[in-house]
């Protein structure tokens, strides 16, 4: 007897295999000049960057990492349900012995804001079908959480799980080095308030063992520094020889193949619902399928 | 300069404190016969339980727990971004070598389910004042988020992160030991769907740490028992002398001070935004605060 949740398990890592036209035409590779891998003890996270929606700031994250920025620091402000946030730190009242390196930072200037972009002739946006209570539109862009605005003629990488974005200061053109990851339910109202420039497509997992900072106290930050988990390397996957970094490909989700996935998602197969649920797909909870490529052995 | 992404971090746990008069109108002690205390290596998660919402499910919990049922038992079914599923196990191919205990199990009989609930006249519902795409009304019944149906009179726990529900097969009445906790972005198809009558009030963070299984390979059963994390204890507070547990309070959901509490959420302060955000509270968002008593050194 099988004690299951729900007959189709919510896979956002996929092992399977298809034949290798289906997989042209339903994948896409990641780009190994856009696939960070962030090590901590806990395991490596790839994230995918999103060039075409924040230029300068995945220019500049890809400067940091090759700089070795981030090699060493911590994820010093993790709140539970919400973002893990690493870099050089917050000069905090708790974090008095580990302030922000002045030096280590102030030869990367602010950054101006990419909070949105102008929706281009050329964007492979695919809308997802169902409402949204934050954007007028949601959809995806390569893989990406995506909401727009049909009026003002902008869209923006939405935050949810795993989205991979820039902290700043109060004032919006201030983002320099530090960067957050969200761990928990979709902070939705962030959109468009955050340059959001990546996402997760594995190792989420690892992220959530991250050491946990009180919310309630100096506003998450880890106030032992000795507690906050450190990144032990930050590396883009091309800097590494082909033959021993990893390979991902993620869903295409400009096909009838992810239209059908989505369209199991929102009208799940009976059979183990009792009451059908409503015909609602929240672009936060379906996350694209992603994989890692595995040689043959 | 203090690098924050937001002005209030959504605090799930409170230390601050009041006077006593204030406490008392504001927050309320959660009853130690209600309170689980799940204890893992990483950790102690406490759950609140919800006996006016599923009366037989939380009998039932209390008589597995004084059983000692759990007692060594795993969280044998983790899947990160959606839930941790505990108990004697699932007998399937990839945990051949740890078959459910049909011995073990079957002494505790299948429970008739308990979905949701007629809507009584004492209900301490308090609208949430937002729209939800999944039910009609959403709100909260002493802290539990809570969605209603109108039409049909009836109520139910929603499934947000930190739910604590059974699971069960595919025929409805099929619960009997085997539970989960939401850990991921709110799986609210679930709701209606299985009987959800707790929710966690402290040690979320425990709960993500615990190793993961791979959905696409047997459910997101960990095939290698011995990776799956053990239950080290499960106990109700209300069994442990009382100058040894931990006493919790949750915010009241049906006073001023909680309606000011999401406006605040609702109507973030200017400042840190760029862009107000849509005056949107998602009921998993905002999960009601709750906080340790710490006794006075």
């Amino acid at each position: 007897m099988s004690k299951v949740l729900f007959a189709a398990a919510a896979a956002i890592f996929w092992t399977c295999s298809a034949s290798a036209a289906d997989d042209a035409a339903l994948w896409r590779k990641v780009d190994p000049a856009d696939l960070v891998l962030i090590e901590t003890k806990y395991g490596t996270t790839a994230v995918e960057l999103a060039p075409a929606f924040a230029p300068r700031h995945v220019e500049r994250l890809k400067a940091l990492i090759r700089a070795h920025f981030y090699d060493g620091l911590s994820f010093y402000r993790v709140i539970e349900g919400f973002v893990a946030q690493g870099g050089a730190g917050e000069a905090t009242a708790a974090t008095s012995n580990k302030p922000k390196d002045a030096q280590k930072t102030a030869q990367w200037p602010p950054l101006k804001r990419e909070f949105e972009r102008p929706i281009g002739p050329d964007t492979r946006f695919t809308p997802l079908g169902s409402p949204d209570l934050f954007a007028k539109q949601v959809g995806h862009v390569d893989g990406f959480p995506v909401g727009r605005d049909p009026k003002m003629h902008t869209e923006w990488i939405v935050h949810c799980p795993g989205t991979f974005a820039f902290a700043r200061d109060n004032a919006p053109d201030t983002a320099t080095t530090e960067f957050y990851i969200v761990i928990g339910e979709a902070p939705r109202r962030l959109d468009r308030n955050l340059t959001a420039f990546g996402r997760v497509v594995d190792g989420m997992q690892y992220l959530q063992k991250l050491e946990r900072g009180n919310p309630a106290i100096d506003n998450g930050v880890i106030s032992d520094p000795s507690k906050q988990d450190r990144i032990v390397s930050m590396r883009l996957a091309v800097d590494i020889p082909a033959a021993e970094r990893p390979d991902y490909e993620v869903m295409r989700t400009d096909t009838k193949a992810f239209a059908a996935w989505k369209a199991n998602k929102k009208n799940p197969a009976p059979g183990f619902y009792f009451r059908q649920p409503p015909p609602i797909l929240d672009v936060c909870l379906a996350p694209v399928p992603s994989r890692k490529l595995v040689a043959a052995p």
